[in-house]
């Protein structure tokens, strides 16, 4: 599907089934989770959990939240590209949405997405926010009074706070509860027009 | 813990509270699976669900299956670390493994693990056996008799059947549950010693 003239990109095919996986399982708060592939400055890839916020308005892209103190960053700095792995366990299908992650910080330049920050961090939890006035994170275990801090501001974000954009140019769909499994593969060309075909499990 | 002059390990002490999270999900089917992060040749990361099969017989290594003709076999080859990341939907925590992989097919030299390749073979349920015997993974959709092969000999493993071998080196686990969060580090040294920290969640 094209980019529009207003640069609003056309709902993506593999959104459709996505989300009919995230209605069947919206009971469950654990199916908005997925696991975040990326590689290490050494080489080596990484891999967490992390929490699914929804898609940036007008686009295909999925929102996730981290802490620019986490290692992820300097991964992502390193090396943009991810992939995330989400595996649905009533429906039983998993979706592997490959792409380039765009880290928006405090100081990201532009001013719309500067917004999807604020708001993004304005929509959290006041325990979500809070862990964000935590000590610093995989250091040595700091004493109890630290994970105590007063709470920050719901209508400014911290500093450290950081919105990832995930933008998919490769989705790949495999439904184990087929007989045989279904398998599809979405790829985005360079013209952002999306091609779809069914392959081998 | 250092390794015996048997060639035994030693139990990790990572492997306590993951027996323990199994032993609380093992009514869940789902939570023996966990996603799996490699790099691709190209250097960008590769992400998927795959099965748990236990440990092989008196080490730390868990033992996954693949097939030869998957995309992960050229990865590993390239590139033999990975991290796994296991999430416990219950319990609400999390195990990040990170090591070699060593991949056993119908090659490998070692007696010992060409037999631990076959009882993996043999322990498999019919229909697992069965999709060694499918097309191509990742090609083209074939039709569906293809689908429908001759049930492969149970004694006797395919030559595409490969057992892969996760030897974790970092364990990282977290408990969401706790207030705060609870994270610790376990990190084996080149003595194979294994050193345990509390960090920050």
């Amino acid at each position: 599907m094209q980019e529009s003239q207003a640069g609003i990109d056309m709902i993506s095919p593999w959104r459709s089934p996505l989300a009919r996986a995230l209605h069947r399982h919206r009971s469950q708060p654990f199916s908005r989770y997925f696991q975040l592939a990326t590689v290490q400055v050494d080489g080596r890839p990484a891999n967490r959990t992390v929490v699914f916020r929804g898609f940036l308005d007008n686009t295909n892209q999925l929102k996730i939240i981290t802490d620019t103190r986490s290692q992820k960053l300097e991964q992502i700095h390193h090396q943009p590209w991810a992939e995330a792995c989400w595996y649905f366990t009533e429906t039983r299908e998993q979706f592997r949405l490959a792409g380039k992650l765009t880290s928006i910080d405090a100081n990201y330049p532009d001013s719309e997405l500067q917004k999807a920050r604020q708001f993004t961090w304005q929509n959290l939890s006041d325990n979500a926010r809070l862990q964000f006035a935590w000590p610093h994170p995989n250091e040595k275990r700091a004493n109890c009074e630290a994970f105590s801090p007063p709470s920050p501001d719901p209508s400014q974000a911290l500093p450290n706070f950081c919105l990832l954009l995930l933008d998919p140019v490769k989705v790949d769909h495999l439904e184990l509860r087929g007989d045989p499994q279904n398998r599809w593969l979405y790829v985005r060309d360079e013209s952002h027009n999306w091609l779809t075909q069914a392959v081998n499990p």
